[in-house]
């Protein structure tokens, strides 16, 4: 926390840096930035800084780093795991203004964007240029490309194109000495050295605050065809998905969900359910392609062991309504109170075990507590969602993690450690990571100040 | 160097680690790994350790940090920067014996290799399991998964798969700081901190020594279409191959190559010309497709602009005649000498402009120079070798790296740096870069006995 005394001249200092309509320090104004979405994760900061420029960037880290203040960097705030928000009165950095787009280079399918663009708005001036860029997430309207190379997010589309790591070309940032890092030349072969934006893809914000990026983007399908496939057990979904994965070269979803939670949707908004019956078990999966690939997909569908139904569209408007069973999850449980999530992925033989195991570990922690389990199936993602208990009540994050963990899984698959499972990094990583990881801390961030409460215990 | 009465003990203790007959201090059995495969670059070690397993090498970097010898860690020594031989008197520590890859994981796509496994019997493992791995190079059958990792190798198909960064799932090394770091669940999804995959990768072994890695696999496609495209101009080849990246999704490899090249390989093995008449510039193109891509392929070169011929095969006989005016440019060019070695990317931009100019460039430094570019036109990574001067005047160097870094191109393409480029890294990478990399550097290898000689100037 920064003295009294000193919020007046640090306030003035960075008002010389950015100008002084963009330093916020009115509480009221400020609130936004002190809380996460989730509300669960909230602080206070002295002052919420927007630059414009790398060099203004720069200017407040240095600053920062004189007067020993920490900082937050902060993009479109819709992480889950508190890592965006100031939890100790951090000055938060907003990349909000930073938001250009450059022209879409076509010839290299690559394109520049400033941190503060967001997600919604990079895929927009790909498409427009004919061609996608391949990480899509349900925040897209708000998440900030930064604040998805900071949590190197994955999204729906994982299982064809990777992550936002495998989409970053060149990167600019300011690391925590105050330099300015930039390689943003778009060579695809560039065998010079440290690969930066790898390691500050999924860093968190606590090596460096990117400014901007290189991103690759790819070919733009016209032709998409979504199909819902009822199993009579997780079992069979999770060999149904594999089948697939190697039949269809295009598939770009595979997302599981359980009778229980269509049906909560359905009862939430009002839906028809899916199917005539129901079915324990359901995966949404789709596919893309140049040509149309409706028929490739029946075929492979076909072909299915354990298939009790199914239901297959390619119009855009049928497709909607079945992505609806999947998309509106969040939302239904959100109304059974706020859940306590987690975002862990198993490997995929250990997969059914656990999602059979899981809920009743659950129970016998928390005999009140609802276990919802939903997620994309293809890459093992699970998001576990228990309500009935207290949002803060650490002993779910102990059942469920620690068997995650014993089933050599990540605790983490896509919304990052942040401060909400640096408690249990100590699961997933160990003695010698977390040591490494701490050395490199020391090395680009030599004084600790950029998030110094989020990953590292 | 170590001091020559410390050879006794070092020996000594190497021995009690891997066993006395994996310690190899034979004047006549050490030349193969003093020298690399150029005969550029060479030194002298006091011995070649072969360890067997991880702790082996753990404890020859624990050894070796305690006694303050460096080490140059060796995978098949098919480097072309002087990158894997001991320049100064390091301990070798090979990890030839380390060869092990276990059965594929055909579910998940992925499989475990030792460092010491070659690329070609990773390739070969996932070709029996109905896979492939999508990395390929000249070297496939000495080059090693380590040593492809440190230098994060490209290869022919990088254009459809990414680097070997790309494919890289897991990794187990051995930091030099000793300890070992291991991450080989194979989840695609995991964001528990910092990616040490990524950053070890094109590290040129100066951070690390990489022992085993978990490996993606992408699928076996059997039917493969080649052609040879012939082009009035290079600038007619770059805008084709653009063409033909967004009209065929299923393209592998793009390599040009130019009529004095094909000359001499026509010479030198006695070939038939490709064509009735000579043309200025040959494009090589690939595809590969769960189908006959064949048509596909046929459609899109008729729609090319400045084509003036084409030969187009899917037959592997006639397949393996048109690679050969691409693949026998090395061993063409060798029998007029050691080559000067050059291998850069350049902005698609800038790429005709670039291989225009720098014959003129290079004979007006040399005008006894003749010089040779071939490569990867499809990612923009030109090989550029001069012969006519001597190997090691750094003044061809600094002729042509100085004018790619003028227009934005990168020193060093999928070679790496090594030691024949450090001193030409600072055209490439700023102060600020360069600071952060020692940096990192330092937190991983404290004592900086890893690769001391190559990388960082």
């Amino acid at each position: 926390m920064v003295p009294a005394d000193a919020f007046g001249s640090l306030v003035a200092a960075l008002g010389d840096i950015v100008g002084s309509a963009n330093v916020i320090t009115d509480a009221e104004a400020r609130r936004g930035y002190e809380i996460d979405w989730t509300s669960r994760f909230h602080g206070s900061t002295p002052a919420v800084v927007r630059p414009s420029n790398v060099n203004e960037v720069a200017a407040i880290v240095v600053l920062c780093r004189r007067e020993r203040v920490s900082i937050v960097p902060q993009g479109g705030n819709t992480g889950l795991v508190g890592g965006g928000v100031p939890l100790a009165g951090e000055v938060v950095v907003s990349l909000q203004r930073m938001s250009a787009i450059d022209p879409v280079d076509v010839a290299a399918r690559q394109v520049t964007a400033q941190a503060g663009a967001t997600l919604a708005a990079v895929r927009a001036a790909a498409n427009a240029a004919g061609l996608t860029y391949p990480v899509d997430l349900g925040a897209r309207d708000t998440a900030t490309i930064g604040g998805n190379i900071a949590t190197n997010a994955g999204g729906i589309n994982l299982i064809r194109y990777g992550g936002t790591r495998e989409q970053l070309v060149g990167i600019e940032a300011v690391l925590g000495n105050g330099e300015i890092v930039r390689r943003m030349s778009g060579l695809v072969k560039d065998n010079t050295g440290y690969h930066l934006p790898s390691l500050l893809c999924g860093s968190e914000g606590t090596l460096g605050i990117v400014t901007a990026a290189r991103l690759r983007l790819t070919t733009r399908y016209d032709h998409r065809v979504t199909a819902l496939l009822a199993f009579a057990s997780v079992e069979a979904a999770v060999a149904g998905v594999a089948v697939l994965r190697t039949a269809i070269d295009t598939l770009e979803a595979a997302e599981i969900v359980l009778d229980a939670g269509v049906r909560l949707v359905c009862a939430c908004f009002d839906l028809r359910p899916p199917f005539a019956r129901p079915h324990p078990v359901y995966v949404l999966v789709e596919a893309a392609d140049a040509t149309d690939p409706t028929a490739e997909m029946s075929a492979a569908v076909a072909s299915l062991e354990g298939l009790e139904d199914v239901a297959v569209a390619d119009d855009d408007g049928r497709r909607a309504q079945l992505w609806r069973y999947r998309e509106e999850h969040t939302l239904a449980i959100g109304t059974l109170g706020q859940p306590h999530k987690l975002d862990v992925t198993i490997p995929q033989h250990e997969l059914a075990t656990f999602m059979g195991e899981i809920p009743t570990r659950v129970s016998r922690y928390a005999p009140t507590a609802s276990t919802w389990l939903f997620g994309h199936v293809g890459d093992g993602n699970i998001h576990v969602n228990v309500t009935g208990v207290e949002p803060d009540d650490d002993g779910i994050d102990e059942v469920v993690l620690g068997h995650v963990a014993e089933v050599g899984g990540s605790i983490s698959a896509e919304h990052g450690i942040g401060t909400a499972k640096k408690r249990w990094l100590h699961l997933n990583r160990s003695r010698a990571e977390i040591d490494a990881m701490r050395a490199i801390k020391r090395a680009l961030d030599p004084d600790g100040i950029l998030n110094p409460n989020v990953l590292l215990p």
